[in-house]
């Protein structure tokens, strides 16, 4: 049932640079530097358009004249489904909702397509689709569209999900990737690299039961909380254009390195990190150590990088620490102007060195 | 590296009604009653809302006073994934571009969700992209955001790819499914079952080629056309209210009898159709015959039935028949008070039979 030969692939040029890249290898799929290859040399010059070639975690566009919506897009391929902490379903509902979220956008409506493979217990399916009604209670988001699909046995692994989402944007308000000015503070919301490893340690693959529970949230109302201080109406934000929120991002695939490089380059600035201000907790340190990860380079699901106005930096950090998935907030490093792209970071020891995209594959499969 | 049996599946009673349904098999993905099963039982129950409950192509949902949207979303699990008249990339985008055009919605943005399976020629995928850009334009769709997963060699087919959208609709206007009215007109936009024919013969399963090329095509133009035959402003519509054209749907999976039986459910009345009026191009049924099929049930993707007011039936067909994809539109019934949510068939011989919708599994993966 191979029907592909017919496809003239004569002439044809692999569109990446590198020679090996002439087939998806795991690390395409990491979030970092193969991932952004194949974005930038694959995707994006034939489907290019400025909303796209932004690069933010949801595309912002204008459906009338004073409406803005953020619109965003996750497959789902993590394994095992379930791990401590959550399960595909949680993640499915809460990666959208987040990557809504860090436009500063309210999130309302998703979409959920199943690719389902022949042979899957209902149970399962069940336990997992109850999962997506909490996580989307939680969220205040509704499903309102749906599409599944069936696969034979052997050509999909149970279950995969993709959710698509639209929010709301605020008039005015512009927070994206970009945004980052010298002197800006980054705000990080809490420990990382448990998602990663609470997922690896379902797997089985770190020899030992780890202690950590996965992350998993939606942050939606943690920034509705930082934006809407007074619980004031959330369409109408006074002085949008001074938001004191310059760029807010989900650090999943790749890790907190990974999303404060793509910010640097998007921003052409430089951020400087203080490796004694990034919590970690020692459970998730532990693993690290065993397995030579670093936990910079870590996926979480449920935390999220500010860079904000220097004066509004504490006050937003009081915000962020009133919220349930604020309370462990810190502000952990400023936005320089030198060197344009690049990340830095004070390590423990008192030197500073360049941290760098996540190259290569880490962990596949982890959202 | 199966940890699922950490799932407590202890007391777990199955969902569907069926014993057979325990686990999920191919017929949950024909798009007939299966299908419907699952819905109505594993998804709707914990997911419930207005908007997922309609059962339309898309979900029309207010994100502010005055502006509708709709919403889809598809995953695409096509396979071969290029056959005559088209590939995964277009129909892709035309499958999503066409549910959110049922709603009588203009599609403006799109997102892209592709799982790749490790080993993928990267070309293949480039070729893949570049028809869906292709389609894009044609229909006049901004993909404005992506992510792309990708599962080890076994765990996919190639290559999937989920495409969600949105689309705004005109202010007031309400095209559903749930819109019949009795002494309404049929029309069909042209012959039926090309593309489950030609997605069959790629793969080989007719042995032998047959002369079918796919219908694939963004009905979104056709739809403004019948619409706003003036060329108004796509956005102001007059007596939105009193829309001749009541129902729009695109006959996929399931096929045309498919979704006239979920018409017929949804309006709670009865769809008679004339056999003699459908057509069917030599080729497909020369195919259908052989293999026992009934071109009622066979797939299309480029083709729209439309449920219109009877004294405005012939000025909509003669705007569908001046339209590139609407040329070979014909009425092909009527709409009855009873029997309420049937379908019937007058047939060539003379005598009215019930037209089921599509049980069991008939063509697997076939978008």
């Amino acid at each position: 049932m191979n029907n592909n030969e017919n496809i003239n692939m004569q002439g044809a040029v692999c569109p990446l640079p590198i020679a090996q890249n002439r087939q998806i290898i795991m690390g395409h799929g990491s979030g970092g530097k193969l991932s952004q290859d194949l974005i930038n040399y694959l995707f994006i010059p034939p489907l290019d358009n400025p909303t796209l070639r932004a690069g933010n975690d949801a595309g912002v566009v204008s459906i009338k004249p004073g409406t803005q919506i953020a619109i965003s897009t996750d497959s789902h391929v993590v394994w095992p489904l379930f791990f401590p902490g959550g399960d595909i379903g949680r993640l499915a509902i809460c990666g959208t909702v987040n990557d809504i979220a860090m436009m500063g956008a309210s999130p309302k409506y998703l979409t959920a397509g199943f690719i389902l493979e022949e042979g899957l217990e209902m149970i399962l399916l069940q336990r997992v689709v109850e999962s997506m009604k909490t996580a989307a209670e939680e969220a205040g988001v509704q499903i309102i569209a749906g599409d599944t699909k069936v696969v034979q046995k052997g050509k999909a692994d149970l279950l995969y999900i993709n959710t698509s989402g639209v929010g709301v944007l605020p008039p005015g308000l512009s927070i994206n990737g970009a945004n980052a000015r010298t002197g800006d503070l980054v705000i990080l919301s809490g420990p990382i690299g448990d998602h990663g490893i609470a997922v690896l340690s379902a797997r089985g693959d770190l020899g030992f039961e780890a202690d950590v529970t996965s992350d998993i949230a939606p942050l939606n109302h943690l920034v509705s909380s930082m934006l809407n201080p007074n619980e004031v109406d959330p369409h109408s934000l006074p002085e949008s254009n001074q938001c004191p929120i310059h760029v807010l991002r989900d650090p999943t695939r790749g890790g907190l390195a990974t999303s404060l490089n793509e910010i640097a380059q998007q921003s052409q600035v430089s951020i400087l990190i203080d490796e004694s201000k990034i919590p970690v907790r020692p459970a998730v340190e532990a693993a690290c150590e065993m397995l030579g990860f670093d936990p910079l380079y870590i996926a979480n699901e449920g935390k999220l990088i500010a860079i904000v106005k220097r004066e509004q930096a504490e006050r937003i950090l009081s915000l962020m620490q009133a919220a349930p998935y604020g309370k462990d907030s810190v502000i952990i490093g400023e936005v320089r102007p030198d060197p344009k792209g690049r990340v830095l970071m004070k390590t423990l020891i008192g030197s500073t060195r360049v941290v760098e995209i996540l190259s290569g594959e880490l962990l596949p499969r982890i959202c």
